[in-house]
């Protein structure tokens, strides 16, 4: 009776991730202090150290948290045609980068966005939108290695863009939408034009994808 | 007589760091050591030291040497048309990072690659490289900020599909490199169907880019 839980631990822990996202969403991973956390969480620094003995173990939850959390955002809407589930997924993941530009830029980009765990947390991330992303658009179907190159590229795309777009917003945010789900056309088109005999069923009689490599 | 002149340490310093180029190319950078540096340019540690105080310094210099090796070796052949100019110059830069694949996903992703000195370097590069494209796709005239930003995501597009392929090398390089190719096709023409009223005069007649977006 009254002794801690596995339970009451692994909401204390939630809680406290949730609170870094709050904290690391909006500055730099540097310029975020324990002591802040810890104060921001209603907790002692003993009790944060408790649960992540480094800021960097509690970061890298807090990153893992975020990761799953846009996955579930982004989740794509199966009864929507890809070009148009993407928009839509598009335009949920740019208004949660503006809520959380900081935080965006600090794991994919700056300090200790290389850290070699942070990496494979992305790397997993990538590789299951890439998946997502070429599902639909061979409707189920085997996907050739180019045109998994392709959309692969094209979420550098996408992360490059919004990277820069944050710092310096030459564009609205609609603008960048419809750049990001014209360029995915762009990308697989261009996967097409380099092995000509490709079969998208999934994306090529959406909005006329691959119509130039089928002449 | 005999002292150490200025153009002697400019000598020995440019020495050291394609020493430093050599090594980086093959290791990551946390697996080079300090010793060995001095060892495989035949002087001491200590002498090291008084030309670059930490590792990282010494890194940072190999990082620009690269960063302007590369952009001598991708100066744009104006006497071609931009899509087979741009075709030739990354048939050389995939030659080059396949000759130092190691140093290449140093800078633009493991370890010290968030480094913010070496994030510079690469921004500075990135943006010349942007502003060179630019300037051929639009034949000198004025770039309307969304083909800027599909540039630059076009840049984000190679490296990532680049460090990709260094991994895990599903396609050949001449594939990739039309695949680039393509792509900048499909970046700009994107760019293009979210501005109809764009004019590229530099690549809109070349290989049929912007047809769509003409009609």
């Amino acid at each position: 009776m009254g002794g801690r839980t596995r339970l009451d631990m692994d909401v204390r822990r939630q809680q406290l991730v949730e609170v870094g996202r709050e904290l690391f969403a909006k500055r730099p991973y540097d310029e975020v202090w324990v002591e802040e956390i810890a104060s921001a969480a209603g907790v002692s620094r003993g009790l944060l150290y408790h649960y992540f003995p480094t800021k960097r173990d509690f970061f890298v939850e807090v990153v893992r948290a975020q990761v799953d959390h846009i996955a579930e955002l982004t989740a794509p809407d199966l009864s929507k045609p890809p070009l148009e589930g993407l928009r839509e997924t598009l335009d949920a993941y740019l208004r949660y980068v503006e809520e959380n530009a900081q935080g965006y830029i600090s794991i994919h980009r700056a300090g200790i966005g290389s850290d070699a765990e942070i990496r494979a947390i992305l790397e997993e991330s990538y590789a299951r939108d890439v998946d997502r992303i070429l599902q639909r658009i061979t409707a189920g179907g085997a996907a050739p290695a180019i045109v998994r190159v392709a959309v692969r590229g094209w979420l550098a795309f996408t992360i490059g863009t919004v990277i820069d777009w944050i710092e310096h917003p030459t564009i609205e945010r609609d603008e960048l939408r419809e750049l990001l789900v014209q360029a995915m056309k762009g990308c697989v088109t261009a996967a097409m034009e380099v092995e000509p005999g490709t079969k998208l069923p999934g994306i090529q009689d959406d909005a006329g994808v691959g119509a130039e490599a089928a002449r």
